[in-house]
């Protein structure tokens, strides 16, 4: 009855990958193809801020995929407070496609088409930080981490959890100077995230790299 | 031969991860992006009943999971009944985003409208409690729980979903005086259900609490 | 390295899960709501061919999950064959939504039209019986099945799908009468093919019986 | 802790079967029964692209599971790098309904177009190609594969996933002969790619046949 935590990821997972997908059958349904006055080289091309959200999507959605499944790998109890602030991470979560097909739309718009709609992509990033950082805040104050886990790695996830929306909220105030700068701004935070940090991850390896045998499935 | 509940889970998690994301797909399809004939901020203004629509989903959905995951946890064996129990469940809980968005756009509609979608509302919400204390009620009578299970606990989780029905129609029957009253009533009594109560949880939570080594995956 | 059934059903159950749900989303988006020109009541009322398509998918693919379940908890190795003729079953029954929906839409048309989504219809449901038979079979002769699997029981579920098709086929001839009456003939084989039978279920009950304890997962 | 690779595989299967069943919503939503302006049997006949659309997209995206599920039986341990490579694998993935149902819809139209949609569809089944290749290859680099798998076989995977990006090459080459010839021929590669080959399949089977006791779940 301990195994709690793998339901969440199983669930988790269905609604990231319904996030993933969504934008590729928004292209199918109202893409190019379904676009009849037009040549198709031309319509193809003409639908470029519909590529641009799938790739937005996919990038941020596959990001916190990325850090959901690191930090749940140390979750081993579940109650129903961390239950609740993951559901609420996935709200915000499912809200991704929308606010990214929105400004994808707007970047050549005017002025307040660009701000609003750059507002309201910040709002999910930042409410999806804002919910990881909860959830990591209760799992380690009510010992629902793996008992094996090493403090210092625990503070020190936390840490890099803290630092990621200060780091957004710095990439979206360049919106105010050029929306597309900000995006490609915040899209190298995305995949600087994704590099290995000499404080950080070789201890993550270090901790799995013993129980090689098993899958533990 | 005996790990048939865990199936269940995986699957029902699929119906609830899909149901979870519907709105977002249709806010994103539908919503105020696709509204050619009006200012962005005017169009995401007017789109309120969308959103309403999402959260709504999202709180209701979102609650049926954990109940869903809370009364899962329990369940060792499966027969044909409980499945089928599981597949009306999930048949209820599919229908939530269509009539939250009923509800959510006829709040503001004649008197008609309100109390008519009001009362699909009511319905599949009161479906789902039916199917949830059907399956809880089979599961303890056919042996399908946990052997360890406390039968104290078995019957405090009884009483509590027999509650929950009696609860709802309480919530509902303000929809003749406001609809939106009884829509916030409805969401305040989602939000109660949250919290821990002194003579349940502590509990479940002692059951789980001697088992934290392993994820038992 | 011998968990690869486990995998086959999170797959499956995947594209279960969004084909149960694929109706909800169609009367979210092409629904009663989204009719303008017509009052709720009457727009609800109208609708009716899209709430029994809603309730034929979910009878007809919830059906073939428990009997994918009831199958695939005896299979314990997986080769390239059988996972090819579970991709063909995925295949016919991500297919029956549509099938569903022209029916239900056709059964007031003209008598081609009746004719020919039930033939439609009969189709997919035979294919998934063909691609149901195949599964077995092959399980059966390539020794993919538990080990300690009464072979007089997979026997039993043998004949029990072959049996299938045919009830099927029985059931459609009468679309040649009234199609509404073959439809009704239709659900009630489905309702009854979940009512235990003497000679089979019990024997599953006895196999599994004895090992409550775990939930081997 | 070492459980790593079984959440990549949840999360995979969770695109996997929204891709699947994708083309099937969009027969039902933009498909025939929604063609007002004719007969139903002539809008079903006239459907014919959608139709390919579905089968082209369920044979590929089936394919590249049933790769999937072959290549990562064998990992035991992920890395940062592994799960950007899976995340890639499943951008392009995702484009595939999309990109199949561009060239149904094309396979008549101008040269212009049979090029155009042709080559977008290469792109994604070359990207599908190069991010299995980078994954396999990283997997074996860095030791995430399970310790008993025989190199040789490791190396005969690796040979057969190089094999694949040439092959795809060779029948989209024809596209500038015959389109319908070209998608033909890579249909049939698809089929070839499914049979068992001599070399390599009996040490997969030979690899498993030992360990059928218990599902390891």
């Amino acid at each position: 009855m301990a195994r709690d935590a793998s339901r969440v990821e199983t669930f988790s997972d269905g609604v990231f990958a319904v996030v993933l997908t969504v934008m590729a059958v928004e292209l199918l349904q109202n893409g190019p193809a379904r676009d009849p006055g037009r040549e198709l080289p031309d319509a193809l091309a003409q639908a470029w801020p519909s590529y641009l959200a799938y790739v937005i999507t996919f990038g941020i959605a596959g990001q916190i995929w990325l850090g959901h499944h690191n930090m749940w790998r140390y979750v081993v109890r579940v109650d129903q407070v961390l239950l609740v602030f993951n559901l609420l991470l996935l709200l915000v979560v499912a809200a991704i496609p929308f606010t990214a097909d929105l400004l994808s739309d707007n970047l050549r718009g005017s002025a307040t088409e660009q701000r609003l709609t750059a507002a309201l992509y910040l709002g999910t990033v930042l409410g999806e930080s804002l919910f990881f950082n909860l959830s990591w805040w209760w799992a380690r104050r009510h010992r629902l981490l793996h008992p094996d886990l090493d403090p210092r790695l625990a503070r020190a996830v936390a840490r890099r959890l803290r630092l990621r929306p200060l780091l957004y909220l710095i990439a979206f105030a360049f919106v105010f100077v050029d929306p597309i700068l900000s995006l490609f701004l915040y899209l190298l935070l995305v995949g600087l995230s994704l590099i290995r940090r000499p404080g950080d991850l070789p201890r993550f390896a270090a901790e799995t790299g013993g129980e090689v045998s098993g899958r533990g499935r």
